[in-house]
């Protein structure tokens, strides 16, 4: 803590939240940095941090510059015609990686995840933590389907946008969404 | 060329060739990469590259020291009852990434592949050429439908394998041949 001697504005002490989360993320996982660890390492009050950034899910959504935070996007996908939930599935994921913008931090996460054992772990947990338990338990579905189905859309990302595989790459939103949806929607209806 | 003097021995042949081969689809890709130019570039006979490697998936299979040969495999999978193809390309996954041995390269190429340009466009076109136009041409299906397949396929090696993700990674073989094949199949049946 080399910053005493003023009082910190408000994007100070958001950036030096930020900071503290990254490296307690990567140290102890997802599920081990606690909100009240990351606020000490900040020095800040953990009020200060539900402040900023609501849940911790929401702390690491800005420490890893996601662009979307699960906690609204798991329920968007969820809420809806439950027959179309495949679908609504597909597109977010096509929505998510189409932008080259919001596709680079995605890619940041699949890098370090295949290269360090940390990186992995924490992307597993915040799976896991918002992703996974949210969509078994609204669906009533067993978590090894919501994640075999996440393995359908990640694997898409990856051969689309990062392998850019041609047949996928060149084919349109639409063709893709009738050609997945249907094995997205057959793992949600259980 | 520093190894002129004396005639080598077959392994030193083969490891000329396998080095060329390398440096060579790195730069050029694995289409660019033609057998005459590996063979050219280790100072060798087209015919003695054929002599020991057959064809340019062989010295591509044998340099980035993958575990299979998708000549050998692909046929293995596509021969035998036609509505289990999807059972037996599920097995195949977890057959080749379960062993950590035959895991590690295929680690490799995809650490590669999500680092840099050159690597994602030699798995790119080494995909394309060995396993997606040969499913899709002896199934009667569009590549596309063989790429959603294989994506389905690479997002459960990435997920059960490298994130580790607790749902799969504890997930028996059986259980996940039951709950994805079918997904597989569907692909498959076109």
């Amino acid at each position: 803590m080399t910053r005493a001697g003023r009082r910190p504005g408000q994007s100070q002490t958001r950036e030096h939240i930020l900071a503290a989360a990254r490296e307690l993320f990567a140290a102890r996982g997802y599920t081990g940095a606690t909100v009240r660890a990351i606020a000490a390492e900040a020095g800040v009050n953990p009020a200060m941090l539900r402040h900023f950034f609501g849940t911790k899910q929401g702390v690491f959504v800005a420490a890893m510059e996601l662009p979307f935070n699960p906690a609204v996007l798991v329920p968007e996908v969820l809420n809806g015609p439950p027959e179309q939930a495949g679908e609504r599935l597909v597109r977010l994921i096509l929505r998510l990686w189409g932008d080259p913008e919001s596709r680079a931090p995605f890619l940041t996460l699949l890098r370090s995840a295949t290269t360090n054992e940390q990186a992995s772990r924490m992307m597993r947990e915040f799976m896991v933590d918002s992703v996974l338990d949210a969509v078994a338990e609204a669906r009533g579905i067993s978590e090894t389907r919501v994640a075999a189905l996440l393995a359908q859309l990640m694997g898409l990302a990856l051969l689309r946008y990062v392998v850019e595989v041609p047949a996928l790459a060149e084919a349109s939103d639409e063709e893709l969404v009738e050609l997945i949806a249907p094995a997205v929607q057959g793992y949600l209806d259980g």
